[in-house]
């Protein structure tokens, strides 16, 4: 049981938004801090602001902020944008086969497991598993 | 955030096991309830019987069976014996490169997450997720 390597990523890009401190930040910034592929960053970053997460401001000032305060940020809210298939088995996908998914009793369990693991990371804000912005290097204004 | 396809087959196969009503079957019945592979059934069955939860009877009127009531098997059980990697993201598996493990503040609450996950999983026996004999096409003893 993993999440996508896209959703690992998109914590840590959080997770380096809450630690700037309120400073806006770059792609470049982020790939530095964790020696990830620029390429990686970029789609992530690109769907944390679809996502309204992030906001990328323009221009020679520009650069990327935290769209709300990181305590209005549930890491259980960032899991569920990023991880787009939650479905554990075959029956809670698109083209079940299985035999036995009209009467099968299993399935209840599993939607109850899965929501509680969301529950658990809906209870956490990004602002909960922020670092110092000296563990990036970050300078504190 | 899936389950392995081996977690997945495993799940089936002690439904069928429970479903018996008591009733040695075979890798074959198996294979004939689900249309899955022998090959994958087979690969499953080892397992199950590895970890004890299906015992294999040699001989002419060998089979499978449950190595203990289907009410004490849980399906938390099953599922921590099938699922191999529990990792969520890189930092919880081997060869984790994050550059910010060591400080990190998301694992608690990942592992958190997970074990909610498996504790609903635990509440739940392979007795509670049988299905009537009749759906699989076994008669009734």
């Amino acid at each position: 049981m993993r999440l996508n390597d896209t959703t690992d990523v998109a914590l840590r890009v959080m997770i380096y938004a809450a630690s700037a401190n309120g400073r806006r930040f770059t792609i470049d910034q982020i790939v530095g801090a964790y020696g990830l592929p620029r390429s990686t960053v970029m789609k992530v970053v690109n769907a944390l602001t679809q996502g309204r997460f992030l906001t990328a401001q323009r221009g020679r000032a520009g650069g990327l902020d935290l769209s709300r305060a990181a305590g209005e940020n549930s890491v259980g809210a960032i899991v569920r944008h990023m991880e787009t298939d939650f479905g554990l088995v075959e029956c809670m996908r698109s083209g079940d086969g299985c035999a036995i998914t009209r009467c099968c009793r299993l399935i209840s369990p599993l939607v109850e497991a899965r929501g509680a693991f969301l529950a658990v990371l809906d209870k956490y804000s990004v602002a909960d598993i922020a670092l110092a912005p000296a563990d990036f290097g970050l300078s504190v204004s």
